[in-house]
């Protein structure tokens, strides 16, 4: 990496993969733009959209955090805050502080743009947190039996059989991007696609009008974080060709320049709780598809319990924020 | 006023009233600490009491507001947040975000005394704000027709005939004093008790334990702040003797130094409206009482129009905060 310029690095994704790559990059001298989804629907979410008619805000929420100042200060505290879930209280229960915070940000403020820019003014965050789009969508898919379903929260916990493969989705209505995005995936070096579910946390992002053109234009390099698990109604029984044949479909051919995918087992017991929920290791077939292939031990410290609060599910095992910072900067 | 030592003035109370005296007094070098009421059961705070399991903080939250830092950074937008009342979302309506601020923070920190006292770190607030008392306890009273109400809302909004005088006044449970309260009454050169809600502002305060006994042992000069306007269910039909004299029940004869009441007609306009609420202004009947008596115009600009999401009545004409403060600062 040369040192006579900062590099700029674009993160697409959102949620929980999203936010381990942040805080791994956080530490290095980087430029970093985070790009992310705003089709989520469920928990907190839902709330914010039917009830106070405003944009989901949760994986902006897990991106502040993640970027957030690290010093004594008190914005320690207010990051702690931002994490923070109700789990007292009729109305509140399920609620993330987050997410009020950033509503009450904009009846204050005016807009919903304004009150995410001042936030992370409010919590010194390190780099930019840039939503995909401003436009209120919904994504929908249409399953290969031709069930056609509305709504990322019913894509993300389908109702549904899950083991039925998606054909094709879409936004409803259709979304066009945030400008300032679109200038960061200009300027990259590097892109960043993922770990994150396919449908609702990557393809909701590339999908937005602009966004797939801008990634294919760029000449920064373009590096896609394969999951370390299936996960029913998404992906269920893919393989590591399966997830890259979706993506490239969505983002165009022979985009993608390297493929990061971890090559340590996962623990048995971890395993076994998957299982339940019909989610299983990401089989690594990428041996002949002419891809870059970086594989590593990427695997994080597994979290063993369900956060108090939290009405949705959360993965139980997670990328290493380090390890893949630190491939990540040497590819820069 | 000696400029060799910094002066210690406490202001008892809780409400707008406490507001404004604080938000005049902090602009003077001096130490200031408030002392809060802790029965509030109303709008945010039976949310907060019912179904979070914490003590109210909406009175709390005024004065962190009255002393929070007026720099231009983070703050003052940190300020207007701590106002913001929500008034969407079904579980939200009403809801204050700085009372959800606190309980947020009392579920990471463990304690409310612990989240108070870490909310005037962040806001970074002139003073010290000091809750009477973390006992839980409602206000209660006993009418001249012997109906016993128990709850400060039941008090404040009277359901029954609001005309009917109050006998007597009582907590239920009984509650111990927070010790530093204490402790700033102790070292106070001067006492404000008032403007605010005879009963559910002043005298809720006075009936915790220790509290009108270590008003009445400070050297401290004990000034009263007569209320405006009277108010229907507690000072219906009241002059200001009248208020004295209740005053002097709960915290012992010939215990205030000085009353400072307003001398100024109020507009036509408010009077009109307060008279729709039975409210009318404190006729002013103190000579001859033996009490040092200052009357001058202490009127402040007349507010006209409800506060959008909020569920309660709050007054429409206060005292003007620089008025007081001037008097206040020459009597020390």
């Amino acid at each position: 990496m040369s040192k006579s310029q900062v590099k700029n690095i674009v993160v697409i994704g959102g949620g929980t993969g999203t936010f381990v790559v942040l805080s791994g990059l956080k530490k290095y001298s980087v430029n970093l733009s985070a790009i992310v989804s705003m089709m989520d629907s469920g928990g907190s979410n839902r709330v914010l959209r039917d009830e106070f008619g405003l944009l989901p805000t949760s994986d902006i929420r897990q991106c502040l955090v993640a970027l957030a100042a690290n010093n004594n200060g008190s914005e320690v505290l207010l990051r702690k805050l931002f994490m923070h879930r109700f789990c007292r209280g009729k109305g509140m229960n399920g609620m993330t502080f987050g997410n009020l915070f950033m509503a009450a940000l904009t009846d204050i403020l005016g807009s919903q743009e304004k009150a995410i820019l001042q936030t992370q003014n409010i919590l010194k965050i390190k780099g930019e947190i840039l939503p995909v789009t401003f436009d209120h969508s919904h994504l929908a898919v249409i399953y290969e039996n031709g069930r056609k379903v509305v709504g990322e929260h019913y894509i993300d916990e389908p109702k549904h059989n899950g083991k039925i493969g998606i054909k094709k989705a879409f936004l409803l209505p259709s979304a066009r991007a945030y400008l300032p995005a679109i200038k960061a995936i200009k300027k990259a070096d590097l892109i960043i696609i993922g770990p994150g579910d396919l449908y609702t946390s990557l393809i909701s992002n590339l999908l937005v009008k602009g966004i797939a053109a801008a990634i294919k234009k760029s000449r920064a390099k373009k590096v896609f974080i394969m999951n370390l698990m299936t996960r029913i109604g998404q992906t269920y029984g893919f393989s590591a060709k399966d997830h890259i044949s979706v993506l490239e479909k969505y983002l165009g051919k022979n985009c993608l320049d390297f493929v990061l995918i971890n090559s340590k087992q996962l623990p048995t017991n971890i395993l076994r709780k998957y299982q339940k929920e019909q989610a299983f290791p990401v089989i690594d077939d990428l041996d002949g598809t002419g891809l870059k292939v970086i594989r590593k031990d990427f695997l994080g410290k597994q979290i063993t319990s369900r956060i108090a609060g939290d009405v949705l599910w959360r993965s139980l095992i997670r990328h290493d924020s380090q390890k893949l910072a630190k491939v990540i900067i040497n590819l820069l």
